[in-house]
Formats: C-alpha cells, sequence, structure tokens
C-alpha cells in the first residue's frame, strides 16, 4: 500500500525531475481514437496533489478533443540526462480567472502573446493518475507513482 | 492533394529532424482507455513509406497494450533546439527474423543483452498515419505531413 506519506516524496521526487525541462509533450486522443502529440509549456511544477496546470485555446482543436476524451499523457524528456517521464491523467478545462493569474508566467507571452486579455485562453488541469520514470542510462524498468 | 513526391519529400524532412534523436516517447493505449508513454530506442530512421521499427519484448505490458489497441503515438524531441515532432501512427508486433537482422543495431544491447538470441525478442513496427513538427521557437503551428 502506498501511504500518503510516500506519495508525497514520491510527487516531490517527480517534481524535482521536471522542475527544469520547459516544455511537455501532451498526447490527445481524437474522435477516430488516433493520438496526438504536442508541445505545451509547463512552469516545471507539479502540485502536492498531483497536478500540472497548461495554459490552452478554449477553441483549439486539442482543447476540443480532451472535451470528447479526458484520458491524457503529458512525457517530459531531458535527453542529455537519460531522464525520460511518463504522466498519465485526467484532463479538464479550467476558465478560472483567479486560478490563471497564480500560474501565469511571462514567458508564457511567446504563446498568448495578449496575455492574460486573450479572451479565448484557458487553463489545462492535468491530475496525475500515475506517472512512470526513467532517470539516467541504467534503469531499464521504470520507477512508478501512482 | 499531396502528391506522392510531396510526401516523399516531406517524410525526407521528417527523416532529417528525427535523424540524430535516440530515443522516442512510445504513448500507448491500455484497456481503461488511459495514455501511457515509454521510451524507445530509435535508430533515428524513418523508412521512405513512413514506417519506424523498434526492438520491443514480445510478452512485455506495452506488447500486449499494443495488441488491443494498435493506436499510437511517438514523439521526438530535441530540446536545445526546440524541435517537437509528434508521429501518430498504427503499430504491429512482428517477428520476422530477418527483418530483426536488417534492423539490429549494437547500441540495443542495453535493453537487450542476448541480442537476436532473446526468446521473446519482437519488432514493433509503427506505419505512420499523420506527423505533425514544430522546429524552432517561433513555430506555434505545426507542419502537418499525412
Ligand atoms: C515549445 C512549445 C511550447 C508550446 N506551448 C504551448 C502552450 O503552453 N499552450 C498552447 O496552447 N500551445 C503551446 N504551443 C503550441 C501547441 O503545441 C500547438 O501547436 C497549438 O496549441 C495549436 O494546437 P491545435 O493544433 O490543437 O489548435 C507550444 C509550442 C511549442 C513549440
Amino acid at each position: 500500500m502506498t501511504t500518503s506519506t510516500d506519495r508525497d516524496q514520491q510527487i516531490q521526487k517527480l517534481r524535482e525531475l521536471i522542475a527544469d525541462i520547459d516544455s511537455g509533450m501532451l498526447t490527445t486522443v481524437d474522435d477516430n481514437g488516433s493520438l496526438h502529440s504536442c508541445p505545451m509549456s509547463t512552469n516545471g511544477q507539479i502540485t502536492s496533489d498531483g497536478v500540472l496546470w497548461f495554459f490552452i485555446y478554449g477553441s483549439s482543436h486539442k482543447a476540443t478533443e480532451i472535451e470528447h476524451n479526458q484520458q491524457v499523457n503529458v512525457s517530459f524528456v531531458s535527453p542529455d540526462r537519460q531522464r525520460y517521464i511518463s504522466v498519465s491523467g485526467t484532463a479538464q478545462l479550467v476558465k478560472d480567472r483567479n486560478k490563471m493569474q497564480e500560474q501565469w508566467k511571462p514567458q508564457l507571452q511567446t504563446w498568448f502573446p495578449k496575455g492574460l486579455d486573450e479572451p479565448d485562453i484557458a487553463l489545462l488541469k492535468v491530475t496525475m493518475d500515475k506517472a512512470d520514470y526513467w532517470d539516467g542510462q541504467s534503469s531499464f524498468k521504470p520507477q512508478t507513482i501512482s
């Protein structure tokens, strides 16, 4: 059994692993069942309850896919360090202005030139169900957090 | 309309983009619909008809997932160059010894210490249905190959 303290420590470990990785690859499933990935800027953070936050255009193709199928994967890769992380999660669009203010980072301006004044801006909340990570060349089998 | 020559050129472009990326993240869907990724060594190659080959253990969890759901995604990331590639494809296990001999690379020994003498070794053939790539910081919208 995983006690809550174990899980806290594991999420802490995950946070360290992704801390300096700028973008994750978000994989979503479309209505035909095919899988697409796209890069999404992270703020290198995962909350203590296992949530990743992204900014997204509410009317984008990706957002529509997620409304139809909430199961997603976010992978983080740091090839130099042979670090590979898979976060399986459930995604949800959130249009909470306060939360946006809290999560906003200036470097997101590249993707959202109008910043929080962008009318179509939304948050994508990914709640981790399970994570696997491979850290360093020697790790054939992943470490798993669930 | 995409003519076959266009497609040839696009696949050539894709080949250049992934040539020096050692591993891709393979995302598969399990029976509950949740999405998992894991790193897979590539030989940096995609054939002219859009096929990626990987080596896999035939009895692995991943292989079973693929037997149940053939839709997969392989993403390639080179953070230094801001290069992000998504290949949506259909996967299939192939146990053809000649093909294995053709695809084998010595560096795969890390994952398959017995090499081609490993009884459980199999090939995973991913046939590209669609690819998207982002090459360089400025590209918000991907280039698409289908
Ligand atoms: C490094 C990088 C980071 C990105 N970060 C984001 C992001 O945080 N939010 C976002 O909506 N799009 C981001 N994009 C663009 C998306 O990957 C995607 O191309 C865009 O959202 C269009 O998606 P759509 O095809 O679903 O409409 C980023 C692209 C790159 C290359």
